[in-house]
């Protein structure tokens, strides 16, 4: 078994020593019933940590490739399971089906097992996650959900339960209008669309937008989840880049436009995931008129607006268009929880019933108690109340992490205070691996997302994206001093690579 | 306007009447503010019923192609929105973008405007529906549904809100594997993928398995939702026929396996949709060999298995599966209602995986209320007293109508009394014009589904698909009445077409 590794590949090292492994069992050179040598062993011998080598067997383990016995240490499994010893219920000549190879090709180019596998990262119990952005209602809106989920099951006991319209109940649609009022969108019931979530609404424009081959242009950085929607339709992405300001690049972008014909146009203007950062009203007014311009159109996807804890206001794209360019897509999962699978959009009801057809294929309809409950937080004010607390729990949790940083600042690692949001995106001090820093923060029991993924093009890796609405306010402090140690170890190591046995990492190794 | 129909064609008239209306709008021959003749008018020059015309302007409407003016009638609109005198906002030169150019090629194979079309046929207000299988779960259940709401918030406040893992939350896998062992089915709750409706159950698989091109062996006739789902993904769907007693032939299965390689077989075996029929024990369990020799998967949709009301129960083909080469979907959306939305896939946990990772990309997963909801109601004992309240409830009503269908006998239509299900299917007279009756039934106060597009490959208009579970019961008399009534209607108008003005159907028209 021949694994070379190599630290200046943006790949992760587990992900580099779980594909030469795989190719090695698919090619036949390593055949069934081939011991792995010894996670620890292995290791030593690549000079990587144990949680690394630990990592690539987990995933070949999942995939059915090798297997581990007590006593026997770990196999590589046969590749047909035919050849197995096979169960005594089977009959004989039959085996299971090769799923691998009944799986779609874009079954394939859906999934980016980098973030799962970064998530199933094996985990101190004490871990802090600066991770995901998963909110808590807390025991307030708990209370305040329960009164009234009481007197929705007294006023609609005998709707609660039956199917709606695919496009949502219209009593929700006008609410959510009033909602979008205060944002200083003017919308109609009609051109609302409710969905499960606002995954659901990323999931419908790459269903009704997307062709292969179709060009979209995103903001570099943006959100993976949605940048890997389009990709498993066949989109090509291409990213616009920003100024030192954090500000779109209109610049770029129209030379781009003028040269490619991009299907739409991807941004969340407002508190962005990753970078936290605000379109300026005035990049979103000549983004606009560049898109009337050069005839595209723009996804608009906004599910931080309501979270400003300082400064203006600044109202998004869909409220300032007056032909109809813009898409819409906002949420109250940050709100209350993804558990109740609501989120919404808004556009022009041409585009509302396209996506809607494709809406009733998905999943017919939205949870029609998620929706009437969702009518009933709005109408009631409790959201607005409850918009207030949170915006003043997250802001709290912010300048926490902030202040943490500041205390425990590392000497080239730089970052924007955001003015809302639930991210801080760091850029970290030049040449440190960010693979490996993923794992020591691991080891020193603190996570986030690397800023790898979060790129459309290029894949940068001195990023970091830490979520700062999620972690207890007590232990946000300590997360960021077991991040910043994580940052000392990875700087640390890289000097001793650097000095010590630098070259061993290129080496064949075994 | 040179308007050419055909009663030999499987189309119907309205839509026939829609295509040329609208080829003629896109070629030119017919240009913005030309004047379309008032509906009553074109319907008497076509010979159809004013109905049919109205309904291929409403089609129209609905596409952005005409507009209706009080005063100046029905004129053909502007193929580019910026001709039009464009609203005071618009800044000058920029028009709304060209939706219809900018969706993508498998948005519309995604939708079939037909059953959309007949399910907003204008009705009238008394009119008794036995077109779609919605169920209402009855006040004793909704009673039922509180308490356990109820309890739900006293026990799980905390966690009723949050996020839960895609694949569903462990505890409903596992009340689900118990609730499939009374079914015959044995499987761990790996093994089980919880879903937002077994119409996303569709979805996924179709988004799993099929790429462009691949063979789908279905029932004929099938499920028209799930057929529509993979065409929409680029499949080819083979229709295998039944023999007299509605079992398949095995035979032409055989050939046709030897033939083709369909990527997967699709069967609804229990209380089919439509037919209402059972497999045979014996022919699940030489399919499933047929499935083994020829290497491929088959897919059981089972979402009426419950609901047997006389004879014995046959095993899902899930349950004889010793190859694992069964993906079993079910729901509970015909027991409570489709509002929870809620409901499972089992099949080996390879596939489980590949699944969660389009499901995750699809809503990352299912409402937590509904999930948590469900369990308890499995779990108390509940389900299972409120399915034996349904069966004892749509038994009644299956018997009703076959009493009506009795009494109103129609002279050459046939059908078979199913043991359970939802579904009565009929097959209708020699030579009865579907898309007439579907209008008259309209007329009279009743609706269905037409069989028409139930058939995957060789269109058959001679059947409809009564729904029994979903009328009130002292409707179903007097709604089989209605629909007998617009039989003869039909008849009637057929053999005034025979004899009087026959031929004018063919006739160009202006």
């Amino acid at each position: 078994m021949n694994i070379i590794i190599s630290r200046e590949l943006s790949i992760p090292i587990y992900m580099q020593i779980t594909q030469q492994i795989r190719e090695a069992i698919f090619n036949g050179e390593l055949p069934a019933g081939y011991r792995l040598p010894p996670e620890r062993k292995l290791a030593e011998q690549l000079g990587v940590n144990r949680s690394t080598v630990l990592n690539a067997y987990v995933e070949l383990k999942s995939e059915g490739l090798i297997e581990s016995f007590v006593g026997k240490g770990t196999v590589v499994l046969p590749l047909n399971p035919a050849d197995t010893t096979a169960a005594s219920t089977q009959l004989p000549g039959y085996s299971t089906p090769p799923w691998r190879q009944l799986f779609s090709e874009r079954s394939f180019s859906a999934g980016d097992p980098l973030i799962r596998d970064l998530l199933s990262l094996s985990k101190r119990n004490d871990s802090i996650s600066f991770s995901v952005a998963l909110p808590d209602p807390g025991p307030k809106l708990t209370v305040k959900l329960r009164e009234q989920l009481q007197l929705l099951m007294q006023e609609k006991s005998d709707s609660l339960w039956k199917h709606t319209a695919t496009e949502g109940i219209h009593s929700l649609r006008e609410a959510i209008c009033m909602w979008m009022e205060k944002r200083g969108i003017h919308a109609a019931a009609e051109e609302v669309l409710i969905l499960s979530g606002s995954q659901q609404g990323i999931d419908l424009l790459t269903r009704v937008f997307i062709d292969p081959g179709d060009i979209i242009f995103v903001e570099e950085p943006s959100y993976f989840s949605a940048m890997q929607s389009f990709r498993s339709a066949g989109a090509r992405l291409m990213g616009i880049p920003a100024d030192t300001d954090g500000q779109m690049r209109l610049d770029i972008l129209e030379s781009m436009l003028a040269k490619y014909h991009p299907k739409l146009i991807y941004v969340l203007p407002t508190f962005q995931n990753p970078s936290g950062l605000v379109m300026n009203q005035d990049v979103r007014e000549r983004l606009l008129e560049l898109a009337y311009r050069y005839k595209t159109i723009i996804v608009e996807d906004d599910p931080y607006c309501d979270l400003r804890y300082s400064g203006h206001h600044v109202p998004p794209i869909h409220a300032m268009d007056r032909h109809d360019h813009v898409i819409y897509l906002s949420t109250f999962s940050k709100l209350i929880g993804s558990g109740l699978r609501m989120g919404w959009l808004s556009a022009p009801k041409s585009v509302i019933r396209q996506l809607a057809i494709a809406k009733q294929m998905a999943d017919l309809h939205t949870s029609t108690l998620s929706q009437f409950l969702m009518e009933r937080m709005i109408r009631s004010g409790l959201l607005e109340e409850h918009l207030n607390d949170m915006r003043n729990r997250y802001h709290r949790r912010k300048q926490l992490m902030v202040a943490a940083l500041h205390k425990y600042e590392v000497p080239g690692m730089t970052w924007q205070e955001p003015e809302g949001g639930v991210f801080i995106w760091c850029r970290m001090p030049a040449g440190l691996n960010a693979n490996e820093l993923m794992l020591r923060a691991a080891d020193r029991g603190v996570d986030y997302l690397p800023g790898n993924p979060f790129f459309a093009q290029v894949p940068q890796t001195a990023y970091v994206r830490l979520n700062f609405s999620c972690a207890e306010e007590d232990s946000i402090d300590e997360g960021i001093r077991r991040f910043v140690l994580a940052v000392h170890d990875t700087m640390d190591a890289r000097r001793y690579h650097q000095t010590g046995n630098r070259t061993e990492g290129l080496d064949p190794i075994i």
